[in-house]
């Protein structure tokens, strides 16, 4: 199993305005870069707090990478996969559409009637941890459904939640050239924050992408 | 004048933990960096929060670059400016020590008595804005003391002040191959945030130092 993390941050670490706007961080030659790595993946997770900012579908804009996968043997799309302890995913959320497969995780906790309304839906949803979702044993579950390379694309709760639970293998990291500043807007990795150790990790890449920079990490 | 911001901050875009613990984000060629572009410059410069939470000295560590300096006529030291609205620099801070000169920036509802105190040091103290420091003016003010080209620290609130006064130059940041995390960790650029323009900065230059990669922007 390997788990990649990407995003996109503004010089100062945003991954949005305070206001949790989603940000034209990246510039086409990166989105197209962040299409393959979907594509490469079995799944593509992010957590509920981005799909309730942005609503994004997940899915491949590139039809050739869509044809790739196929001739591959794989899915057309990669499988959508949320992180969503208490179920608060709108049932009319984009990630819910029929474009892809979509596995919401939830903990024991999540109220029934909202599980029921995402399961209507056609999406799977897996109960893993009792108030929030125990994220080793989540990925157990999908990788027991043949999800076993993940990307993650945010948001920041997420991300810090990865790290805190060592489970990032590559990190990569779009630099654009601009500040958004806000004490309260989104980082790349929120959460409670470390305070005595932290994770260190291996600059392994640094591309210059658009007006920005790609930054890769091995964790 | 010019004015020249420089920072070290870990992957997340963080200055330092929740905590406001400094984090050793640099390594020993960076450090030598910042001491490089510190001796080049006229004054170096933080916000009163930095003080409060590293006690920082902002001298130069290397005897050779404060002969550089007196070589070329200038004094061996950069005076230090600290942005500090309400007077909050403790007159035992090491900025107030007798190393270098100090100018330390208020606003002019700042407390009589705590001015007092900092003028008792020995420092300069000038006011300019009224409830909270005028950069532009604050630069007028310093730039008439023949403080032209001025090198920022940090820390987030004062960078973000900066940006958002269209006041900065040139931008380099350090990039420590680490993650920190926190909601309310500091990171390069607090504040309000902006919300509906970004300012956008031009990438000039990618160096990989030590275990992380230098950033540098025109502004």
């Amino acid at each position: 199993m390997t788990i990649h993390v990407n995003a996109a941050t503004s010089v100062d670490g945003k991954l949005a305005s305070r206001r949790r706007e989603q940000l034209a961080i990246s510039g086409p030659a990166d989105f197209a870069r962040v299409d393959r790595v979907r594509a490469a993946n079995d799944a593509v997770m992010v957590g509920v707090g981005t799909v309730l900012a942005d609503d994004p579908s997940l899915t491949l804009d590139d039809p050739e990478l869509v044809a790739t996968r196929e001739e591959r043997g794989a899915p057309p799309q990669p499988t959508r996969v949320v992180a969503d302890s208490n179920a608060r995913t709108p049932p009319d959320a984009r990630v819910l559409d029929d474009a892809a497969p979509t596995v919401v995780l939830v903990a024991a906790g999540a109220p029934d009637e909202r599980v029921a309304a995402i399961e209507n839906t056609g999406a799977t949803v897996l109960a893993a941890g009792d108030e929030r979702v125990d994220l080793p044993m989540a990925f157990e579950g999908i990788a027991a459904r043949g999800l076993v390379d993940v990307m993650v694309e945010g948001g920041g709760e997420l991300i810090f939640s990865l790290f805190d639970a060592g489970l990032v293998d590559e990190l990569t990291v779009y630099v654009g050239s601009t500040i958004v500043g806000g004490r309260t807007a989104p980082t790349l990795a929120d959460g409670e924050g470390f305070v005595d150790e932290y994770p260190t990790l291996d600059l392994v890449d640094v591309e210059r992408i658009d007006d920005g920079v790609l930054l890769r990490y091995d964790c």
